[in-house]
Order: C-alpha cells, then sequence, then structure tokens
C-alpha cells in the first residue's frame, strides 16, 4: 500500500454504533487516565464553574495519525544535534547581540528581555548552569512528486508543552488498538495499519502508537539540574525544590502535572508550583552582604515556617508578551534571573528560540555558516541530515540597503508569494498572513515595517490526510487534518564566558507530541479546542 | 490524648492562606489521579453539558477522620465471618423463603425478585457458582460513658460501591500528610496525628491514612469467579469476559473504571461495560435445543463480529426499584439470572441484602441463634465479637397476635422512641423516621402498615468529631460531621441444593471506606453531594 493510499483509506469508517462506543470510551478514558484540561470560559461559563473544579477530556483525536517512520526516525535522531545547536546559540552571548540589536528596534518584549540580561551581567551572574527542555516542532513536507521529508517549523525553548498529556494519548490510542487483543480490538474496525485486519501482516506497522518517553525524559532533564546545582547556598542549609512557575489562569494544569508527580515519583524531588503573580511576594534573594551567591529562597505559603532553596526555576509561563502586563512582571523576572536557581530557560536561552534566530540559522553557505560554527564536532553528514529540515526562510531586510533582499522579490511576486507564508518576527505579534494574501500586505503598510517579518516558504503536508477529532466539549468533527510533531530533548550546560561553549553535561532526546488540527484553520493552538493532541501510526515506504 | 481531646482538637485550624492551598491542591490531585465524578444537573446543567464530556472531584474531606484502631482492626477481622454469613444465608433458599412470604406482601420490589428466582429454580439453575462483593458498613458508638465501639448500619450485598475511589482518598490523604516529607508536610499544619508535631511521637499513629487494598481486594475477586466459571460453554468456544453491568446515565463511572482497569492490568481478563437498557439487545442465550448450558453471550456494538461468552454478571446497577421502571428491566433481570454466567449477586443474594434479614438474624438467643446455625465452624467467641457489632432492631409484627412486639412497645413511647430510628423495610421505601417523630407517625398510618417498618436503636457517633469538606461544586463546607466505615471483603461459593450450605472456594477481605456527612444531614449518599469521601488516621487508647 502506497504512501497516499494509506491517507486515503485511513481512517477507517465508523458505524453510528461503533462512533458511539469509541466516543464514550475516549470520553471515559481520558478523565480516568487525566488526558484532561481546564474547561475555557467558552466550554462552561465563569458563572457556573465559579470554583473552578470542572475539567473536561484534552480535544483528541480517535484514531492515531499515520507517519513515515523514517521521518520519525530522523527526527529522534536530531534532536541532540538540536539540543546542543540551541545549548551553543544561548552561550554565545555575543552572537545573539548582534541580531537582537536589529530585532530590540522593532520588539519591546525582546528588548525588555535582553535589558533583563544586560543588567544581571552587570551585577554578575551567580550561576553558570543553563536547563534546556526542548520541543523541535516539525511539519512532514510531501509534494506529489517526492517522497515526504520533514520541515523544522519552530524550535521551542521555553515552556516546550504537552509532553504530560502526549503520552497519555499514546497510551490511549495504544489501548483503543490492542484491548482486549490487537486481532480483535473493539474500539477499531479493521485497517491494515492495525494488527486486526487479513492486510496487516503485510505493513511494517506494530499496529499501535510508539512507546512515549516524553515525560521520562523531561523529569530526568529537571533531576540532572536538580543535582547538579549541588548543596544549599543557604547558611544554615535548607532543603532544596524544583519551582514549576506557572500562569495563575492555567488551563493545562493537568499536563503540568504528569511531570511534578513522576519527578516526585521516579526522583523524589519535590517540586512546588508557584503562579507568576505570587514570584515576588513567596520568593526572595537574600542580601548581598548576607550571602553573595544569593539563593533563591521559597516560601510556601501554607506552611510560612518551612523554607526551601530553588535549585530549578521550570518556566511554564512568562513566554508570552501578553504576560508581561504589569512592572511587576519584569521585576519578577529580573529578580528569578539573578537569582542563584538554574534556569529553564535563561533568559538568553529564552531569547534563542525566537524566530529571528531561527531564520538567521537556515542560511545556507555562502552565506555565514552558522550551523557549522556552532557545531564544530559534528560530521557533514549529520549537518547536511540537520540542514535537509531547515524550510527556506527569508528576512525582509538587507544588511546592504543597494541589493533588494531575495525575501523582498519572493514576497512581492504573486506567483512565488503563493508558496509562502509571511510571519511577524515579534513574539506574540499578530497573524501570519499566507500565500497571495502577502503582497498586497505588505504593499499597505510603510516599507520602514517590513523588516518585521519574515518569509517562509510553505510546507506541503499530505493533503490526504483525514482524522476524527473530540472537542473538550464533546463535539466530534471529522475532515481533512495537518499534523505537527514535536519531539523532546532536554540539555543542561555549564557556560564560561571566556569560551562562549556550552559544556554539555546532560543531553538527551525521547519523547514525542504530535498535534493534528483541522484543515481550515492555518492557526491554533490545542487548549484553545482548534486542534487535538494526536499519536503516531508508524508506517514504511513499501 | 485521649480521644475525645482528638477529636476536639482536630482538623487543625488553617489560615486562609493554608485553607486555599489545600484546597487547590486536592481539587487538582483529585482530577489528576481520577477521584472524580461526573457532576450532576444541579451542578452543571444538560443545557451546559449535553455531550456530558465534563468531570468535577468527588466530594471529599481535606482531612482524614480520627477513628479508634481497634475499631477498624475489629471490623477487618470480622469482614471474612461476614463474608462467611452472608453466603450461608443466600444458601439456604428455604430460611430465605419463610422471611420473604411475609416480606413480598409489603414490598413489590423483593416480590418481583423472588419471582424470578422461582421461575429460575424451575427451570433450572445451570450455575451453581456465586459471587460477593461485599461492603459491610459501620458506625462508631461512641457514648460518653465507654469505650467507642463498632455498630454495624448494612451489609451490602449488590452493588457496593466507592471501593475505587476510596483507595483515592486514602492515596490524596497520604500525599498531603507526607508530601515532601511526614515532618514537614506542606499541606497540613502540624497536629499530634500526623508525623510533624513535638507531640507526634506520643501518639501511637502513623501520621497517615493506612493502606486502602479495596481495588486488588474487589479485581481479585472479580477475577477468581472469572477463572472458576472455567472454559467456554459455547460451540465453538467463545473467548470469555466479564460485564459490568451499570445504569445508563451512571455518575460514579471513575469507581468502577479503577476495577476494570485494574481487572485487565493485574489479572489479563477483558471486561465491557453494559448499561441495563441494553442487556436485552446486546446479550444473548442461546436455545435450549443448541446449547442447554446457556450461556450468555455478549456482541460488543462496536464490533459485531466478535462475540464473547459473559463468566460474571457484576452488578453496579438494578439494585433499586426505580431501576426498574419497565417491564423489560425485570425481563433483563430474568434473562441474566437464567444464564450461565455467575451472578455478582444472584437473586438468592441480592435478597440476602434486605434490611429485614439484617433484622433477623440480630435477633438475640432465646430467640432462635441465627447466626450460630448459620456459622457452625466457629468459636463463640468469634460469635459474640461478631454479634457484638450488632446494633439492637426490631420488627413491628409479632408472630403471636396476642404479644406486643417489643419493638411497638419501644417505637410508641416517647422516651425509648427518643433513642431511635424507625427504617422502611422496603427496599428504596422512603425516608427514615427519627427520635421522637416516631410516635406521630406510626400513629398518623393504618396499624396495619407498622410491620412494613423496623425500628433501630440509635448509635451515638463522637459527638466532637469535625471535619472540612470540598463539595463537587467547589464549595468548602466545615463543621460537626458523622462518619461511617466500610470494610470491602469478597466470597465466592458454590451451592448445591441438598446441603443448603456453601461450598466456600475464596474469602476475602481488604480496603476500606470511610463516609463522611454533615452532622445536621440524617440522609445522603456521596454522589449526591450531601456526604463526602473519607479516609482514616487510626488512633489508640492511651
Amino acid at each position: 500500500m502506497a504512501p497516499n493510499d494509506i491517507y486515503r483509506t485511513y481512517p477507517p469508517s465508523l458505524t453510528l454504533d461503533q462512533e458511539e462506543y469509541l466516543v464514550q470510551t475516549v470520553k471515559n478514558w481520558s478523565i480516568e487516565h487525566a488526558l484532561a484540561i481546564r474547561p475555557s470560559t467558552a466550554i462552561v461559563s465563569e458563572e457556573t464553574n465559579p470554583n473552578h473544579v470542572l475539567a473536561t477530556n484534552a480535544p483528541v483525536t480517535l484514531f492515531p495519525s499515520p507517519f513515515p517512520k523514517p521521518c520519525f526516525e530522523q527526527a529522534r535522531s536530531l534532536q541532540q544535534v538540536y539540543n546542543e545547536l540551541y545549548a551553543s546559540v544561548a552561550s554565545d552571548e555575543q552572537w545573539l547581540e548582534e541580531i537582537m540589536t536589529e530585532l530590540i528596534e522593532v520588539d519591546d518584549f525582546l528588548a525588555n528581555l535582553w535589558k533583563i540580561h544586560l543588567s544581571v551581567k552587570e551585577e554578575g551572574y551567580t550561576q553558570n548552569l543553563t536547563l534546556g527542555m526542548f520541543r523541535s516542532d516539525y511539519m512532514l513536507h510531501a509534494p506529489e512528486d517526492a517522497p515526504p521529508s520533514l520541515k523544522q517549523v519552530e524550535f521551542n525553548t521555553i515552556s516546550s508543552s504537552f509532553g504530560g498529556l502526549a503520552c497519555l494519548v499514546a497510551n490511549m490510542h495504544t489501548t483503543l488498538a490492542t484491548y482486549p487483543s490487537p486481532s480483535h480490538p473493539i474500539a477499531y474496525p479493521p485497517h491494515p495499519l492495525f494488527a486486526n485486519s487479513p492486510e496487516s501482516a503485510s505493513m511494517k506497522s506494530i499496529g499501535h502508537p510508539p512507546p512515549n518517553a516524553a515525560v521520562s525524559t523531561l523529569t530526568a532533564g529537571l533531576a540532572a539540574a536538580h543535582e547538579a546545582y549541588g548543596p544549599s547556598k543557604s547558611q544554615p542549609q535548607l532543603a532544596t525544590c524544583i519551582i514549576f512557575l506557572v500562569q495563575d489562569t492555567e488551563r493545562n494544569v493537568f499536563d503540568q502535572l504528569a511531570l511534578s508527580s513522576n519527578l516526585y515519583k521516579e526522583h523524589k524531588i519535590p517540586s512546588f508550583r508557584l503562579p507568576t503573580s505570587k514570584i515576588l511576594t513567596l520568593t526572595s534573594i537574600p542580601s548581598q552582604d548576607s550571602n553573595p551567591s544569593r539563593p533563591l529562597i521559597y516560601t510556601p505559603p501554607s506552611s510560612p515556617s518551612t523554607q526551601y532553596e530553588v535549585t530549578l526555576v521550570y518556566f511554564r509561563a512568562l513566554y508570552a508578551p501578553t504576560e508581561y502586563n504589569t512592572p511587576a512582571s519584569w521585576a519578577a523576572r529580573h529578580h528569578l534571573e539573578r537569582s542563584a536557581a538554574i534556569k529553564c530557560p535563561s533568559i538568553l536561552l529564552h531569547l534563542s528560540g525566537s524566530k529571528k534566530i531561527q531564520q538567521v540559522l537556515t542560511s545556507q553557505p555562502p552565506d555565514t555558516d552558522h550551523v557549522k560554527s556552532f557545531l564544530p564536532n559534528h560530521s557533514d553528514d549529520t549537518l547536511l541530515n540537520l540542514r535537509s529540515t531547515f524550510a527556506p526562510q527569508y528576512s525582509l531586510s538587507s544588511p546592504d540597503p543597494n541589493v533588494e533582499p531575495e525575501g523582498i522579490r519572493l514576497a512581492l511576486s504573486e506567483s512565488t508569494a503563493a508558496n509562502h507564508v509571511l510571519k511577524p518576527q515579534r513574539e506574540g505579534g499578530g497573524n501570519n498572513i499566507y500565500r497571495t494574501n502577502i503582497p498586497p500586505f505588505l504593499n499597505s503598510i510603510p516599507r520602514s515595517q517590513w523588516r518585521q517579518y519574515i518569509l517562509m516558504e510553505l510546507i506541503h503536508p499530505p493533503s490526504a490526510a483525514k482524522n476524527t477529532v473530540l472537542r473538550s466539549d464533546g463535539q466530534v468533527v471529522r475532515g481533512n487534518v495537518i499534523s505537527e510533531l514535536g519531539t523532546f530533548g532536554t540539555c543542561l550546560w555549564k557556560t564560561t564566558p571566556e569560551t562562549k561553549k556550552p559544556e554539555i553535561l546532560h543531553n538527551t532526546e525521547g519523547g514525542y507530541l504530535l498535534r493534528t488540527k483541522g484543515k481550515d484553520s492555518d492557526e491554533g493552538g490545542v487548549a484553545a479546542g482548534f486542534s487535538s493532541l494526536d499519536s503516531l501510526i508508524l508506517y514504511e515506504e513499501p
């Protein structure tokens, strides 16, 4: 069966009885296993749920989505290389500064982050360890005339989410495909990609999603940082803990709890949830005189007589400009940055995840080969492999005012624009502009603003891909879909300003996320209900 | 610290910050671990939740409730004796018939159940194994002038629920008392019953609830029955399964799923949920000619080409008169009873759990010593121990019309009535009448109806007991409480009509439930939000 046939015949169709059973099973399974979110006010009004007790299933696909095995394996094989690449970027302050200089003129958010870095640098950093909890996001590029390939959409350096729920979706789809037996699952009708049809034997499919190690990988990363922090720097010494920094109105709570619970279960490391609004009241740093190493002290509101020293601040918040709506937010970020706690991420690592950095890294020789210089110890084959996942991206600004950048040429011509998307460089900076809407859009704004955008070649995912989604409000929707694969990795390194190179202490990959959304929607986040959590069923080219 | 002091100082008081933290932690923990129920329409309207996706925390206490260790151990030590007692009752059809003869005149529900038994008996039972999944419910009787003792409220022989959620509550309270360390839990302030106060060492408390083995005990019972059923009786043989018979509108789903999931995890036995409305469409029994052993065949609606033979029907439905609102409900119960599937419970075991049976069993020598005759192999000490848990109960009818039964005398006098409760014998037969309301109530109804009631001496639980409850709508209520301890047990036996004695194949105890309700409410079930799930913190007399 050729790949396109797989997408055309998948998922198997359901009778009304079958769909009712499958949907009911998914509804129950998801709450039983905390594959859950707090509902948005669009689903349940504040008036109905004033105490915020209700929960609902995360939006999920009823079936795992087919994915070519070589592409999945490529993403996994590249994760540690990507981890190292971004550790290197974040360790090279000078290189980052050159790019930031241009960016901070157009982006207050990045400018404020940079200012915090400069301020702490001036005071002197007291922590040279950084933890990255990364998720590299890809789409499958599957033009009609070539085998499918991976193209990177984004590399997340802060608040990479859904590792917890993604494991659960893979477990759920596995249960649906194998309960009570793989040859006779009662939830899924026969299909060659499962193990329940006469043609199954001819497919190189294991019949269910591959195991998802995201939770153990991510918690091992947190544990590595906690251990590397070493003993308490306080006098007398304090018990140590990890802080999960969370949004005050977080709805994706159970994804985060999957990590903190496993952190305690597997590593016996206590962690506490700290809402961003309480950073400055519940944490403190001793004065320079009393303790120049600046330990971050956390006082649990429920147990004010017990103080903890924070080894690691794991950011599941403060990633978006909209979260910094008061001067106190910026003060809080500065407060954390100057502390001795390891940050996941540091300001420099946070900045390294901006779209502009991704665009600069993708620039190909004969331009400066940044990738090669950041990864000097990797073979050309590895770097070629890495570069093969870059989707072409273009700046709309040029160092030389006499040369029209290629990005502008491609963006202004209707025929070439038709294969591109225009993305604002600013974080949280507005919507993407697609295809032939690009030339009229650019012509409607002053040319001086063009450099605020990056032009990216469109990725063409498999056009026949279909799935069925159970939304968080319980509605079942079906149709053509686009999926985005994320692979998780963690990296802990030490930076010494002299070398500008990271000394890597821990570098792992493990676990994946598939997010699937309806094809009509060009944007959307899972928690918002527009897209859904999915898992993989791997196939190989015949 | 004397027991009354324990109740007077417990639970420790909370600052606003402490309560907020504790409540938020409980809200999140409960959904993360499926200590959850589907909300009632009083919490979320059908209009808001038309697809029934929402879930909320089960109503739970914020703290485990103190309980005297000797009473808990007594309940555990008696469980297997009680299991055997009810196995013996259910095996003695003739003894049951004598009691039923009177009952069925006043109770259509019991009469209809009895009719089904007679009909199947006439046709001939094809299954001589019965499974009991029991919960023996007690209250603590703690008058001022005597040490506390256990008094049995009810012995449940059908649909004994909350084993799944009770394990979770015990785990939750244990986490709250020990995270991140027993000496410094951040959720609970210091109290001698925890391990976090200077006086803790002097208390013989482990500082958290005892482990709760309800789920493993109950699933082992289901597994024992499944194994004892033996090979498929169909030609050709079919795969076998257990059926969880559930209400169509069940809200306590996750309590049930805890058992079915563990049944597959620990024993690899598949089980399917069958709503009562679909019994007659999804199960069938081959005609007498084609297969006289009457296997019960289940056809999953989602996979109609796969048939299963049902080894065991585990009733989590059809226990209350209100569930039999159509002739089809009775036909369905008859259909299941005549099948070869093991029933948990059989009709005779279901009937054995009626209040009248409990009242008859409590009758003391010189009346007939039923307990002794049902448990001929137990020591007098054991039987004395068992009888010590009986609360005095009285019939309001008399075999001799010339003798005024003691029950009537006690019920009509205001001074003695003040220490009693009047309970309808009929299952689901209305509300209990308390204390001095009893005489005027009896005088307001015809004397011929008096025999529909049983008079029971009131149990006096510790008057100073207090706790705080997080309801399913998120409201926090605190005050004086009354708790009811349930201990779980399972029993599998073979009945041969000749001996009238059960041949016991499996008899276990394990796991407990504490249900705690506000003292003002004389009635209430946990799922309705009036009472809450709790766990124990054991103390010993000084």
